[in-house]
């Protein structure tokens, strides 16, 4: 049986359910600032929202694969491609570009080429520090763990902080082989 | 001039900028978490979702307005049916049933139809007492207060609670007249 071909991102995204991005957009704002409230601390702010991020992450890679039609990604030069290229265009609308690879190929940048979860977003003096999108880095992180790959995901660059960008470094740090329980085509 | 027709929900969210439902929905999920987690209390936890609920609505009626071309209502009936099918379609995708109408007509009932935030969700025995949607009646109350109506927004049935419907009961307490910058064309 040949494999089905991955859809394009465009593809998933006209596809699935989903709903306006200007709710999503205070939504995700009124939890930062709850969270800001609740915990003072900008630093604790950032472990939270990268922890509700690999909340989300681990149960979102199942959306991700089933309805993509991603199966196994040759390398991790090939996984960075389709959470730039499907998996942000699946679920926020937007894509990312790649760049910035090391030798051995297991760390590069996710350049964001738009961001819906900073719309009307400005940071008041008092929230220095904070990583406002870090929710972002908890998915991808989360959701890498479910396919067997432990990464590191960093910001480098935030135009809510003054940067020309949204830069996001994705470190793979160690990769466990996956056993399928059935064998591929030969 | 002859005012502009208001769009129907299906056309306005059609043409609005969205994200993937189940981003929304686990996002959702992971605020009412962090939230019985900082809280403890079932009862705080229904004050802040409805405090977050209210500060989203009082922003998301620009939205409305400026995608919607609805412009006034003549009376608090056609208030209800605009939000039940033009607002909640184009935010959640979904649209409602307006009901149960008191004599004289200042309190309905909106019945969802279906319920993007609650997919996947199933409640433990700890969260009695919580009511999981309750961002959705501060999101109403806030937004009506935004055109000059105050209003008391509750939950009569919730399906997490056992009931077979989601059921809102919409009050309205009192309606300030509006002054407008502009005349009507007459």
């Amino acid at each position: 049986m040949a494999p089905i071909a991955p859809r394009s991102g465009d593809a998933v995204f006209a596809n699935v359910e989903r709903v306006n991005a200007e709710l999503f957009t205070l939504t995700y704002g009124a939890i930062v600032r709850q969270l800001l409230t609740d915990l003072e601390e900008v630093e604790e702010v950032n472990k939270q929202l990268d922890q509700m991020g690999y909340n989300i992450g681990i149960r979102l890679i199942d959306e991700f694969l089933a309805k993509s039609n991603v199966s196994r990604c040759v390398d991790f030069k090939e996984t960075a491609e389709v959470i730039a290229k499907v998996g942000f265009k699946m679920f926020l609308g937007v894509s990312a570009s790649v760049t910035n690879w090391d030798a051995d190929g297991t760390c590069c940048s996710l350049i964001l080429e738009d961001n819906p979860l900073v719309d009307f977003v400005e940071l008041p003096d008092t929230c220095q520090g904070l990583y406002y999108c870090n929710v972002l880095s908890g998915v991808i992180r989360g959701a890498l763990e479910m396919v067997s790959m432990k990464t590191e995901v960093t910001w480098v660059r935030d135009m809510l902080r003054g940067d020309d960008a949204y830069e996001l470094k994705v470190k793979l740090l160690k990769q466990v082989p996956e056993e399928y329980p059935y064998k591929d085509d030969e």
